[in-house]
């Protein structure tokens, strides 16, 4: 019997296959006491090294198969392994406390994996994920259970399992694994990008497919709309499908190399990628992507136990503004707080940390910690274009205060005798409903704006969009964020400046076209995003999309909204 | 030697007087367990007959020198005692668990005034107050220590305290006692609200007052500023000062039964009143209040160990409607969750609850809950003109799903032969940027508007003012605010509603006059502002509010608003 079911199109792609359900023995974690602490404490010295081993080894698969890039993550698994930190908190608990090697590990691990994974920042989630793969490869060697061996795999299936950690999504071979379908997982998931470098089709977050499936089943997965249909009963369809996503594919290829451009010759649109990491530009560029729209700089303070220092932060920033080699390259500062922790700073415990003490108004509150974040990001910008962005402002006062003590820090730099950029732009983020409304305000002062679309519209309906029972509040298309966005835009215009995007909503297809009416200069989404966004762009002419807009703002629901996005896009 | 210190003006005028410090011996909770089980189950039994005894004289007193209604508030203190639930409460902890006297009302109190003192409310902080007051005369019979008579003082004093409770408060006797000043306590306090009826002068929330007078000294307090000074060096200007608040008294006076007209003959702004219970309507009435224009219905909920029935939440609305007698009343339907609970419902746990599960949100969700409401408010409306007002509307969709709910209702009464009233209007809460941005798109379908301030401000900073590192961004002065004011008020007359609003800035004299240059229509605050917002009105023009409003408009700050307003104010 055919059965459809849906998840998120992780990996774009369509695949038909004999399901390949990947069910591993779960791991039990004994509850009993050490025994011998001894024994105990060289089981995990033991597991450790034959960890890093396997590590090792699959570094070399993936840079071979994936490149070097994305083979690096199996070094930053590694270096999980030799934190002496982490051994040190196992060794505790088996001296200490009398835990057994697997229960020490789990713990310790667990520890960690609830900070990352509470965050509501993909980045972060990751860190969780990446904790979760080493420390339960870890677990198997000291309980001395069997670590799959995916590499194995020698016909045509599609992987069906609860989750994909990294390093088992490196081992895939793509002539014999046509795709993966998973419970968990989303779109920024490691095994996610991965599988994008692969080409393989992957649909995660399923819920149900681990269930659905049994052996012998043939599955088929759509791997952009994240359609899984188990024993379809037309076969055609889903190769049909295929087809066309092949054709689209081939279409999309030539946009690597092309400008970006409207349908009647508009060429000031630029399509920027977003970055949690200097190791993130390969992708942005590869994408042709034509500047870092938002380099997020939380990853040096959160793979951290300190604030990181002005040198530390300095050799990032360079290396990324070296790497996008004279395009412009726009950071973040500290957007820490909210969900956002950090293991060595207590923040104060609040009832909204949504509404609390993050981003900005902790900076400016601790201008030690700022100033460290500045002069780094200025020193920076002596590589190449850097625009300076701060997060979470509300207030006119705030951003002259955030603007001034980093022209005190230039001037002190010049004194120095140390280089900064001329080509420094100092800018900010609107996703306060306050900075949206003001925004003509904001532009006399400010070089550039850029919309982060989850805040704003979080805050603009004040919904969690966290919290499940107000979900359907999180409305991109609604008109009173259209609005705002409009009061953003035409606020930076009316001071000459320019107005960006760096939330989802700008690599979106269908808010493509609404934010080309509303003029909206600089587009920065995930690199993957990017081509998408530019044949969209190329088959719109700006007069069509301002009257959408023209539209759109009169209407009353997203529902009509997104009526007219489709009705103008559906023969396009 | 002269101090000044500054605390909030709760009860106005301006008093001068040797110090009564009311140090009570404070209460110290034994440990000990239960000796003797039935002894200590007497104790409780004989103690409660003290308590209700003081009580049922208490309210006597009040009766002959504050009025029926303000001595209302001993019946209920007495309700609190007679609470079956709670006497076996108190059993239970000391049969099952050896509780002693003393520490069983000590436990079960603190529970009550632990989770009403939570809630951002004054209403419900207000509950937490009377509980604490009871069950503190309870605990002092229980304990045999002396319960104080401050109905004895026959000199001019001005007492001193840490708080002071309902039932200290009713005893004053305004010959005698001038004033008061405490530690703890707000505008909002039962004492507060007393101390008003009285007359008397009061200063609350000056947090050291007890720490920093002594035995012999002086104290002159300013129960408008909440400017207190110890030992003033210039006793004259303090006469002075009072004298100046007696003629304006007298001046305000005489907007007691005036017409609310500008200085240009504008006769269409209204002055309402804000109640949380039927027991307020009086105070607004005597106030000179139009309307009311917030009527909170959650003191029916909350107060409570069940969901109102429709029969028990008509009586209600049924008596402030007919009390208002032919004036508007406006009754929001319950806005619950966020910080708000019930001791009888579970609501999820959020992660920020003021973005999550909450009136509106909640009772869409509940229809059965909500269904009773509306019943009894479309009943209700019968007895005269009714607005019904729904709270966080972000979306269209949801005012329309709330408003076909009440429609439906009204048909379905209809067909059981129950009288609706025909003055009926259906209108919403403007608390979300959302709805302010999109205002005229949902004035099409509500027949009016009313502005929640605090709400609107928190959201549109993305600040909670309840979190201390971020409540300087509480500024309902900001341009961002007004612009949003704008954007809802004109959104209302394009398609000819009102636009009402029933924040703390209603009353707030410096944003009088810019509210009226917004062309707000109808203004609900405290019932002892509206006086002094008559007085505003009815020296301004119009046009010179308008002229004002352009300018502020265009600011960049909070401060430069708050120039304009005082600029104009200057010679007023």
């Amino acid at each position: 019997m055919a059965k459809k079911i849906k998840g998120i199109g992780a990996s774009s792609g369509i695949a038909l296959a004999k399901v390949y359900i990947l069910d591993e023995h779960p791991i039990v974690i004994p509850t009993s006491k050490a025994k011998d602490v001894k024994e105990e404490l060289t089981n995990i010295t033991e597991s450790i090294a034959k960890a890093k081993k396997d590590l090792e080894n699959l570094q070399m698969i993936a840079k071979e198969k994936l490149g070097e890039e994305k083979a690096a993550i199996f070094e930053a698994h590694a270096s999980i392994l030799e934190d002496p930190a982490m051994a040190e908190e196992f060794t505790a608990l088996v001296n200490d406390k009398n835990y057994n090697a697997a229960s020490a590990i789990h713990e310790v691990a667990n520890k960690y994996i609830e900070m990352f994974g509470s965050m509501d920042d993909d980045y972060f989630k990751e860190r969780a994920a990446d904790i979760k793969d080493v420390t339960e490869r870890l677990i198997r060697y000291v309980l001395k259970l069997p670590v799959l061996d995916l590499a194995a795999i020698s016909e045509e299936v599609i992987i069906i399992a609860e989750d994909l950690t990294p390093s088992q999504t490196a081992q895939l071979n793509p002539t014999f694994v046509k795709g993966f379908a998973c419970n968990v997982g989303g779109r920024t998931s490691h095994a996610a990008i991965m599988a994008r470098s692969l080409e393989i089709p992957a649909v995660l977050g399923l819920k149900t497919v681990l269930k659905d499936v049994k052996e012998g089943d043939t599955i088929a997965i759509d791997g952009v709309t994240g359609e899984v249909e188990i024993n379809p009963s037309n076969k055609d369809e889903w190769n049909d499908k295929a087809k066309k996503f092949l054709e689209e594919k081939a279409e999309l290829e030539q946009f690597r190399t092309k400008k970006t451009v409207t349908k009647d010759g508009y060429d000031k649109f630029i399509l920027e990628g977003n970055i949690g990491s200097p190791k993130d530009v390969a992708a942005v560029l590869e994408n042709g992507g034509e500047g870092v729209g938002l380099f997020r700089s939380e990853f040096l303070y959160m793979d951290n136990d300190h604030f990181p220092t002005e040198e530390e932060q300095f050799e990032a920033y360079k290396k990324v503004v070296t790497d996008m080699n004279g395009k412009l390259t726009v950071i973040r500062t500290l957007d820490i707080g909210g969900d956002k922790k950090l293991s060595y700073f207590k923040f104060p415990e609040e009832m909204n940390p949504f509404l609390g003490y993050r981003a900005i108004r902790f900076t400016l509150d601790r201008k030690d910690i700022f100033k460290e974040q500045i002069r780094a990001l200025l020193r920076a910008s002596a590589f190449g274009p850097v625009g300076i962005m701060f997060p979470m402002i509300a207030t006119v006062d705030e951003f002259l205060a955030a603007k001034n003590f980093t022209l005190d820090c230039k001037a002190e730099l010049e004194k120095e005798g140390v280089k900064v950029g001329k080509d420094l732009e100092i800018g900010m983020m609107v996703e306060i409903p306050a900075a949206a409304v003001n925004a003509d305000n904001f532009a006399k002062h400010a070089d550039f704006f850029s919309v982060g679309t989850n805040d704003l519209i979080q805050y603009s309906m004040a919904a969690d969009r966290m919290s499940e029972n107000v979900t359907y509040l999180y409305q991109p298309f609604n008109p009173s964020i259209l609005r705002l966005l409009k009061l953003t835009i035409d606020g930076a215009h009316k001071h000459g400046r320019w107005a960006g995007m760096c939330g989802e909503m700008a690599g979106e297809p269908d808010a493509v076209p609404l934010l080309m009416g509303l003029g909206l200069d600089a587009y920065s989404m995930s690199a993957t995003s990017i081509l998408k966004a530019r044949s969209i762009m190329s088959k719109l002419t700006l007069k069509e999309t301002q009257e959408l807009v023209a539209k759109a703002l009169e209407c009353e629901t997203s529902e009509q909204v997104l009526k007219l996005v489709h009705d103008l896009m559906k023969d396009k």
